[in-house]
């Protein structure tokens, strides 16, 4: 999508040099684009763990960029398995990281350490097509929903918590996809932008994302959501995922469980978009297999923003003499779910429906 | 309750003066205890305005100094009606700040002008001292549920939202009265402190509550209280409340819905705390009748708190292009409300019930 007029994805490879890998450091955002460039395993694993990159198709594509800067380093077997290593410890959750990781690494044993630089560049340059490719169908598929909210010809109004825009994925965006074709086909749609506490990447990334492609939104507090459903001013939701179960339950970002009981208690569609990587078919119930990443106490007890001064400040909101928590995703069991918005379709949350679907990978 | 070991009430009449009205100003809260002097009605409007005092029991208790001080300026008839409406303008939602100004008008409008600065204050220290008698009737009436589920030996979780504490009230507190008595009394218990985004009433304001008074606890963002239910983490919530309706309805801070929908999906018991002062018996369906205050975006948009040099900051955490909204507080249905616990005893959230403890006030 683009930045001021200019397009860009979220990770490519260095046109100058042709191997140095670029980001956008997110933690960075809104208040300024650095396109960082990163050239070993050891930079690209910290950009997955400091969030400089986040979103579970980037992450995933980011760690495949990461598997070919280290055989840059060193293609030997030792070298590739420890790379594999570092990177798939970097973030519990995303099982995208998971499925990513594994296909370098059947690809790359496969061939003499000779060989691997070139092929690795390559897919993971084909991840991300692939990537773009899954997202811009996800859009095509939710873009119907939307279409349909839009035939009364009021403004169609979708909830949105976290990040699960262009920036979370390579390009487009999962749950912002739909969004994005509905705005740039003509519907009147609005977007509810939850802050998404502690790391605010509702109010930080989608806002900025939206704000830069002209999409109507408006920023809430996470404990608003709730209200709005109940007043009719909430359509649909729409909400991205870090991990699906095989029955269909839904790991994403910390209080989206929440939005999904507000959703179902005042008859709101709740639906989640992900590309089928998400889908982890080994498990079945997210509440009780998922384990969840508990992050730094400091992402609750400290926040960062723009000072007056318009330097980047980090302040204090809680009580030295208070301890804090901070489980950074929760599950959301299918039963609440609408529906699943797929590459392939949309598709109900349960394993009758994804296993038929996706009957070749599950 | 107690501040570094020295017993406060949340308003008093300065002992100096005799006259004057200290506050703590709670827009101040952790960081610094400013006590501030304030002599005159419009700095006491300002004061519930802009939050310095809050809370439903301590927004009635000073509006009633506040027509105190406004007769000590002019006590005729004119000013008494002017003060009643400068004063009943400050808040929407708080039935508590109608109930303390219709009572405070309908003494005074039968009282000769020169016998209704004595008689103001008179009635101002009783609201008080009323306060603090029934909150600690709530607290008694409370503390059984908690020794209740202290029964098993182990730790009593309980998670409250926003601030129900003694700040909030003239002294004990509505939600925290009985977590005040059971950790007093001995009894294991924690509280998960919920940061109550936009304004952190629970970050700053719960938290530090139970820091000076040593009870045990944990902030959380608000996003995460679903999750804890959900693993068993969270033996029962109290909340306090703004309004509750005839049929037991309960507005109070926004969110608060979120987490009546994850307790009852949980089957964790979701209490609220309320003296009966709080009860609107005019009105039935709360989602439909209590008007709910939208406060500033900028609540949303920015986040004060302490800076790395010591300093009070506020920092920017919306890009400038986002708009926000800011809708202050939410109803939750009297079918998710386990029960409410009030100063004669505990009661079902419903009419009948309602009507028939207190059938001299309904």
């Amino acid at each position: 999508m683009k930045i001021d007029g200019t397009p860009y994805r979220s990770i490519w490879v260095d046109e100058t040099d042709g191997w140095s890998v670029r980001i956008i450091d997110q933690t960075k955002l809104p208040w300024s684009v650095d396109l960082v460039r990163l050239t070993t395993l050891e930079e690209m694993a910290h950009a997955i763990k400091a969030m400089l990159v986040r979103g579970a198709p980037l992450i995933g594509a980011s760690a495949a960029y990461g598997v070919a800067l280290a055989m840059r380093t060193d293609a030997s077997d030792a070298a590739l398995a420890q790379a594999l290593d570092v990177l798939g410890t970097t973030r519990p959750t995303a099982i995208n990281l998971r499925w990513a990781l594994q296909r370098m690494g059947e690809l790359l044993q496969k061939l003499e350490p000779s060989a691997r630089i070139g092929a690795a560049y390559a897919e993971a340059a084909k991840i991300c097509d692939e990537d773009v490719a899954v997202n811009e169908a996800i859009g095509r598929n939710g873009l119907a929903l939307i279409q349909e909210k839009a035939k009364t010809g009021k403004r169609v109004n979708v909830l949105t918590h976290c990040n699960a825009g262009w920036i979370a994925t390579v390009d487009w965006g999962t749950a912002l996809a739909p969004i994005y074709m509905a705005h740039d086909s003509g519907v009147n749609v609005h977007v509810w932008v939850e802050e998404t506490r502690p790391r605010n990447q509702g109010a930080s990334l989608t806002a900025w994302e939206l704000s830069k492609h002209g999409v109507p939104h408006t920023v809430i507090a996470d404990n608003a959501g709730g209200h709005y459903m109940q007043h009719g001013e909430v359509d649909l939701v729409i909400v991205g995922t870090d991990r699906v179960t095989r029955q269909g339950d839904v790991c994403n970002k910390i209080g989206t469980y929440l939005k999904a009981l507000a959703a179902r208690d005042n008859g709101v569609p709740f639906w989640v978009a992900l590309p089928s990587s998400t889908v982890d078919w080994t498990i079945r119930d997210g509440v009780s297999e998922i384990p969840i990443e508990e992050r730094a106490a400091s992402e609750v007890t400290t926040m960062t923003g723009r000072a007056m001064d318009g330097s980047i400040a980090t302040v204090r909101i809680v009580p030295t003499s208070s301890p804090a928590a901070n489980p950074a995703f929760d599950v959301t069991p299918a039963r609440l779910v609408t529906g699943l918005i797929t590459e392939r379709g949309l598709c109900d949350a349960t394993e009758a429906a994804l296993t038929e679907m996706f009957s070749d990978l599950a």
